[in-house]
């Protein structure tokens, strides 16, 4: 790897600020985009985000927080983006096809651009004609709150190119973090999006008071249910459903209970509508976009997903719970 | 089904009363066995199990406790063992060959035969010669803590005959369990097994201080890992392992805070020596006697199973397990 190799990263978020810290451990430039002014002088002035996982500390010396878009991608030949997927579009629209040329960009987003159901990398690829050899994807079960602590994690790099996907598997190693690469880039990044929808399912459930052997069935019911999905759109001998970034990524989410998916859920079947929910939490789950654009694509896939389509009745058809949630059981093994 | 059907359940522990009361929805006649008269008596008197799951109501109309296992068995025409594996042996040798004859024989035991490293189906056939079509297994992810509350559990039973599988199924299922088959005995049978090994392993890093990130990425190899055994050991057509039987059985166990096998592990990762987080727990885990097994198994196979192996060493070879947990972390993926 070329010295002092530059890298933004495109996000003020939680996951954003544990990937800047995990880059921070490599002798690169970090050019870390925050979309506020005052944000990057609190982060120069107190080597943290003053937002989300502020107890990360912000090495200033590789770090460089910037709220010029613009500037950021100038200086960097890999882009990682990790904002919300109901942003992203907008964001990224604010520069010019150009500005994306020649640079390897790495989505650390988990869900797909709101109304089109498009991948992040379909969309960069649609919209700014990057090249597929420059695409990647961040997977595996990696809380942030975990990667602040240095706990050991692992992730995956979606790539469809392999010496891109080790390039960014490199980047992205380091003492608490091993990296590896898998040519199924689409298949995670499905994983990856799908796993929120089962994440509201099993807060749902618990919710409605079934237990933990319950909790077993539909992580397992929900495996399958993701991999006949990916398979039928993309199938894959690269593929593992067993692995960390599918399998693994379904458990942390799943079973968590800090994930936003599952405390959304949990209200929905405890009886809030999801309007109330959404005004509780005040944001909306990545899981309840999800859910809409996997079953729009699946209206002509037509795969059997109980799980899916009873998160989608309770949701967007105002469903009973526990009706939606009686019929699912009934279909599972 | 034949009207009032003798079923005996030979063992006086939790699941032994979980499945006591399952058995109770069905229009059937249950011979329990337990070993002492006085805990007869007290079944007859209170209703209850006096040591285990003491919350679970017997109907005495239907249940019948007996500490005579010879006339338990003469009753019945479906046995169904769920006793530690640890006693298996010396409570089925008390009976002569004869006594298992023409009857179906279920195993809801989670382990091997001691020392021999047999599975309990097979030991049933070798030394009783009990025909492969009377033989069945029962798993799934099914605490008794959930049944007792009849939370909504499900249950597979391996079987090498569909209608003796399907026979079994029906006795098991109810308004709160529902069940289904699968010809895939062997595999289930030794994934109800290695999931003991893997909650100690999932104990121990909990220990160490691993997170959440570590043990979904734990469990995911570990499905593998268990996967890569029983296709070299009984390849079968009709194994699914993300199916309940294999990752709904470990995921209840691995994420169980209440798992005997994950306390077990927690221990060692803390510190305790063997001997002494079993002194402490008053009880030995059925992982610990698991693990020598499939390690002796191994032996000869020679498949790589990096947690198994991990498990193994800090338990009988007295390696330190802050060791062992690294080089295995090395080996994940």
């Amino acid at each position: 790897m070329e010295k002092q190799l530059s890298v933004a990263v495109i996000g003020g978020g939680s996951w954003a600020t544990a990937l800047v810290k995990i880059l921070s451990e490599q002798n690169i430039l970090i050019h870390w985009w925050v979309r506020k002014e005052e944000d990057v002088e609190h982060i120069l002035t107190y080597e943290s985000n003053p937002r989300y996982a502020s107890d990360i500390h912000i090495n200033l010396t590789k770090v460089k927080p910037i709220s010029d878009l613009k500037r950021a991608v100038e200086l960097s030949s890999v882009l990682i983006l990790a904002v919300p997927s109901a942003f992203v579009k907008e964001i990224l629209l604010s520069l010019d096809k150009e500005s994306y040329q020649n640079k390897i960009i790495v989505s650390g987003i988990k869900g797909m651009i709101p109304h089109e159901n498009k991948l992040i990398t379909d969309f960069l690829s649609f919209e700014f004609g990057v090249k597929s050899e420059h695409l990647c994807i961040i997977a595996g079960p990696c809380h942030s709150e975990e990667v602040a602590m240095e706990k050991k994690s692992y992730l995956t790099i979606g790539a469809s190119d392999l010496e891109t996907g080790k390039k960014v598997a490199g980047l992205l190693s380091c003492r608490f973090v091993k990296t590896s690469v898998s040519l199924d880039l689409y298949g995670i990044e499905y994983a990856a999006i799908m796993k929120n929808i089962i994440a509201i399912a099993c807060g749902i459930t618990h919710g409605l008071n079934y237990g933990d052997n319950f909790q077993a069935v539909l992580v397992s019911n929900a495996l399958q249910e993701i991999s006949r999905f990916v398979n039928a759109l993309h199938p894959s001998d690269h593929r593992v459903v067993c692995s960390s970034a599918f399998l693994g990524d379904l458990l942390v989410t799943s079973y968590s209970q800090f994930s936003r998916n599952r405390t959304f859920g949990n209200m929905i079947g405890r009886g809030y509508s999801v309007k109330s929910a959404q005004i509780e939490m005040n944001m909306i789950a990545e899981g309840y976009y999800a859910v809409k654009g996997i079953n729009e694509i699946n209206k002509e896939l037509s795969i059997d997903m109980p799980i899916i389509k009873a998160v989608y009745n309770i949701l967007y058809e105002k469903m009973s719970p526990a009706t939606e949630i009686k019929i699912m059981e009934s279909k599972l093994t």
